[in-house]
């Protein structure tokens, strides 16, 4: 499908918005009752629903719950089961780290070992975002000849290791045992081709546990999901778009990254984001605007706080609208229900706004009326080819 | 997909149920009038729609009919496109005989050949069962070196064949020429790999001319569906599901037994196979419970006795959710409309009922219904990992 939409986009000075509500599908609490969606005051987008089309967008396929990697990567066309993006990686791009095309990327987890090397707490006993920043303070004196390594503090327990170097290869075994009683794992290259990283990792493990040994419970690490940035065709050349991203979380920014997207300086609130996109819109043919706290919001289990930011969400589309965007789409990247305090796998509610849109019965934006929507339910991937067809920027595809 | 689900499939102490009525989709006689599961009075299917998720099940594609295998292969979750099942093993499966991983079956047919060897009835005048059981009887004497033979009658005149041996290979050819008037062909290898088996069946054909030969009309055979397992992944393997089947038609059973399920004592009757259920509720994590009826009746073009046999299944319903599975599904392996007395490609009304279920419109179990359901049109091979993702037995996919 990529490769086919390759040869089909063409340019033209359209413009696509594509604004996600992170994890917007959601559940009744009650038998019968309203989802989040439904519950939420939403007149906005009721009136985009009204005059456009709706359907429900699957993420990966029925009954796959997708994290945020998968997710976004979707509905930026990439089929998420052809392109995987390690847990490493996604560790780096959540706090911004540049991640070059050959860095080997690892999450560290600061863990606390006994006398004989065996794990008691994985988690060092979650000690807190503080002392694990004195703690990779520390690590930044290993020194591996041959590579430049890069530590960087996560949140609690959690670090970033980036090695950069020539060569390096991530096909490497995780050192977390999974299971405390045991000793970390040396790190273990699964191809010939990557045994100098592991080498390498090994060394690294060496060094921190040394410089580590006197900290309790902070005492050692374990890697987990070594792994290189991985090779995803890039916006502009797949789309013919130039195509930007307005996120306020730094993960966002980085799956924005990953496919080619340039990062416009985003703010803190989605008036921030709405400005930015006002300000920004002669620049690029494709915004991604992130909004995060729905998706939060279902985490945490707190219905109503979700339907206050779909809410806050719906109050923005005036804005957008006013922008003139010849395609825009709303939907989210997963499913968050208050009810399951996780993402999930159901459905995600989407509606496309077009000049050229066949109208649906759908008159109002909830996951009951998205049903019945004209885009029926579609997988993720589909909704940027959908897109670039309403702005004109997809050819006829033979004669 | 089967990859992915492995990859990311947990153990818990859920309990799922998968209760396939055989043929369950059906047409209405007369336009605008019901379908069969329309017509029939089903107070509990209703009421588990109207409290959970509907929608059709296409079994292989739109247009495709299936048979039994490639229909119950897909409702546990295997592409019915990608694992194959040979005729001649479903043969072997349909009479409960336990095929083993390296052996070779054929659906034979007894036949009629005139003087000059060539067929002048392909089915030697529909003998009776009782005298075809005589003949399998006498070709028992068959002995070739190397390889233990088995033939086992069917039914009228259809046996089995079965090879069982080191090295035995099915990629051979039918020896039925298709139509009277020709001689039948040889037991003819497509691989090298095969050339020994069929010299094989080349013998095991002669010695049955040569034993047949004075029988009159069965004086000949021809060899169908030449084929071995298929190697499928098993369920266990796959899921983490301990599996077990309740099914009375030998030929699910088998079925079953080609995905690892644990074959249970059916009993004769639907409350037989309810009370295995009940007897046997600890010992497994997913049940799949077959009925045959469903489909016998609408073979026969019998709407009305269809419409009795699917108010028998709802009628057990109400047992089956006084069990408490987390996940119960209802549907059919593919359609069977009297009005067409075959099975048919027509969509499969379905019915999962789960706490975290997204519940839709529908209100009673239907054709018409289910075709607003929330589970919109799907393909079988999605609903296994549905019940995964309900029963909290899928991992999320990606960070």
């Amino acid at each position: 499908m990529l490769h086919l939409i390759k040869q089909l986009a063409i340019r033209n000075d359209t413009k696509i918005v594509l604004l996600v509500a992170d994890g917007l599908g959601g559940l009744a609490i009650e038998p019968g009752g309203p989802t989040e969606l439904e519950a939420a005051a939403t007149p906005n987008l009721d009136a985009l629903v009204a005059e456009n089309v709706c359907g429900l967008s699957l993420p990966v396929a029925p009954g796959i719950t997708p994290g945020s990697g998968p997710g976004h990567l979707g509905l930026f066309g990439y089929d998420p089961l052809e392109f995987t993006i390690g847990r490493g990686v996604l560790e780096a791009l959540g706090i911004d780290f540049d991640l070059g095309p050959d860095d080997v990327a690892a999450r560290g987890n600061f863990c606390t070992v006994d006398a004989d090397g065996r794990i008691t707490d994985r988690r060092a006993g979650r000690i807190a975002t503080e002392i694990a920043r004195g703690l990779v303070e520390k690590l930044r004196d290993v020194r591996i000849e041959g590579v430049k390594v890069f530590v960087e503090p996560v949140q609690d327990y959690r670090f970033v290791l980036v090695l950069r170097g020539q060569g390096l290869e991530a096909e490497i075994d995780d050192t977390d045992p999974g299971r405390t009683g045991e000793a970390p794992l040396a790190p273990t290259a699964l191809t010939p081709g990557s045994e100098r990283t592991a080498a390498i990792l090994k060394e690294f493990v060496a060094q921190a546990a040394d410089i580590l040994k006197d900290d309790h419970p902070a005492n050692m690490i374990t890697l987990r999901g070594i792994a290189k940035r991985p090779p995803i065709p890039q916006m502009e050349e797949v789309y013919q778009l130039r195509s930007a991203a307005i996120a306020v979380y730094p993960m966002y920014r980085g799956l924005a990254r990953l496919v080619g997207m340039r990062i416009l300086d985003a703010g803190r609130t989605l008036d921030d984001q709405i400005a930015a996109l006002r300000r920004h819109w002669e620049e690029a043919d494709f915004f991604f605007v992130h909004y995060k706290y729905t998706d939060a919001a279902g985490e945490d289990g707190d219905f109503a706080r979700k339907v206050t930011c779909i809410e806050e969400v719906d109050a923005q589309i005036a804005e957008i609208v006013k922008l003139g965007p010849d395609v825009l789409i709303v939907t989210g990247d997963h499913s968050t229900p208050a009810k399951l305090k996780s993402h999930s796998w159901h459905p995600v509610p989407v509606v496309l706004a077009a000049g050229s849109c066949r109208r649906d019965e759908a008159t109002a934006f909830g996951e009951a009326q998205c049903l019945r929507g004209g885009l029926g339910q579609l997988e993720a991937k589909y909704l940027l080819p959908l897109a670039l067809a309403h702005a004109g920027r997809l050819a006829k595809f033979g004669a």
